[in-house]
């Protein structure tokens, strides 16, 4: 069976390494990873989302946090801090900003970043095959209003530096308009018997990917069943500040409202919380089926019993 | 007092802790330093003299080694070594890498290598104005042969890969023909009361300095006494394998052979150790006043005893 999973980071990772649990021998697993999240940082190419996952799957992440390296040391940030140079917000630890020094230095030897991410995951073998979602650059933006004014901030510092504690009032992938689906993309998803969109954030993450032109058609046109897993659960996410960036769409933080925003024309099955049972109803009058299970990702068996749902729904989807 | 030095690596830097002990309040030291063993590594630009004379001169030197930096930690080492990306034979700890980022992301945004060394050196307070001896792209390289023929490698390969065992048939400063000197350099020949030439590398350090066209007229044509401390002590280098590359010149190991090669036209001084008191008579000879003192820098007070000792040979020739 062939899987096609669109995912963002630290969510998206986790609902991975579940669903490689949870999938049969031989079955391939494609992941189209969200790179709009993606930063410049000291000259260097930072692409979080895609390292969160290579590092999760590939038994590097630091588990506490869910993002950057295990056995981390600290030693490069202490001599930014003591040259004067930021962002301090950022976090990038020791190890991690080896794999952006490795990424940064093939990009500029001319080869892709979807060459590169493969470069790289013959160090981390995640055990799937990892794409991103486009070799052009797309950078998120969020439009804000603090004491500094109406102003456009990349996502990272809304997100990280921020704490999204402003509100967000436009959300722009800046780029994606122009962007071209990396090679690989549009073809896993036409062959894909399955497509997955894990509880990764429905707007920052896997909306951006939808953003790239012909992804979200290649979906929408694909013969394979589309199943999603909410994200929100009784109403607020499950991890992260989703809430402000479904807000600044528009859309409702509950587990119906987002089914509704992805549409019917895109999914075929929602997977919601047993908490959010109620939603059941809603989500299937939208034309989306839709089943209510544990959604709680609080360790690997509990991921791979979501992962076993949302495959379960797909074949329901098909038969 | 304007002290003028043009500086190498390890000897150079530990010589100018010496001299600043040396010096009189209200002294003003400016060193020039060679950038022809600079390399680019990881994408980014390595500058191992001029860091180590602002790692030396600003208290963060690793003392034991004499270059790099203390309290160092050596995670992107290990991850480069996971991802297989070299080269394994430089060590660059995460430290020192915080200063290579910075300086590579300063040069790409457009500023000179000086300008950005000056930046750098607002956090290291080295003591003295230091200056590279040009903002052009110059690295040495070295013609060998060894198992796999007649090549040319980077200075450094042959310096901290192969350690100097096969002989060096060239020394070859590959951009110093077109180089120019950085701004500063020339007017501050021009001005000093007293240029030194420290116990650094004849050939790859001071020698690949003077290859910048200008430089060594202007070191020649300087109304200032030029004083030079032998590297050389008993026919063998104090440290390091400066016997090699003198080779490659056609210049024997020793003291002597040393002060004739910079000749009469660049040096008014020279100091010998102690032990190479025989031959003083040989460098005068060949019109360069000689003194011998001793000349290991053991500690920072019996370097200051050669930088004290140097000033006064230039006092006596000035008079």
């Amino acid at each position: 069976m062939r899987i096609v999973a669109l995912a963002g980071g630290i969510g998206g990772a986790r609902f991975l390494r579940g669903l490689k649990e949870a999938v049969a021998p031989g079955d391939e697993i494609t992941v189209i990873g969200n790179t709009g999240d993606d930063i410049h940082l000291y000259g260097l190419k930072v692409c979080p989302d895609l390292d969160t996952v290579m590092y999760t799957l590939g038994g590097g992440i630091n588990e506490d946090q869910g993002w950057g390296r295990t056995d981390e040391t600290w030693s490069i940030k202490a001599e930014m801090k003591e040259y004067g140079v930021g962002p301090e917000w950022f976090g990038l630890g020791d190890r991690d900003f080896a794999t952006h020094l490795v990424r940064s230095q093939m990009l500029s030897a001319g080869y892709s970043l979807s060459q590169v991410t493969e470069a790289l995951c013959v160090r981390w073998r995640p055990g799937v095959r990892l794409i991103p979602m486009s070799d052009d650059r797309v950078e998120t933006h969020v439009r804000i209003t603090d004491e500094a004014g109406p102003r456009v901030v990349h996502f990272q510092e809304y997100w990280v530096r921020l704490h999204a504690a402003v509100d967000a009032e436009a959300i722009i992938p800046v780029g994606a308009d122009t962007a071209k689906p990396a090679p690989g993309v549009l073809e896993a998803i036409a062959a894909a018997d399955v497509i997955l969109l894990p509880p990764s954030n429905p707007v920052v993450s896997i909306g951006t990917i939808l953003a790239v032109p012909g992804i979200r058609q290649a979906v929408s046109d694909a013969s394979a069943p589309v199943v999603g897993l909410s994200p929100i659960i009784g109403g607020a996410p499950v991890r992260g500040m989703a809430d402000k960036v479904l807000a600044a769409v528009g859309v409702e933080t509950s587990a119906e409202a987002v089914a509704r925003h992805y549409g019917s024309e895109l999914l075929d099955g929602w997977l919601v919380d047993d908490s959010d049972a109620a939603a059941v109803a809603g989500v299937e009058a939208a034309g989306i089926r839709c089943r209510a299970v544990p959604l709680l990702m609080s360790d690997v068996p509990a991921t791979a019993g979501m992962a076993r749902a949302a495959l379960a729904l797909a074949a329901e989807v098909r038969a």
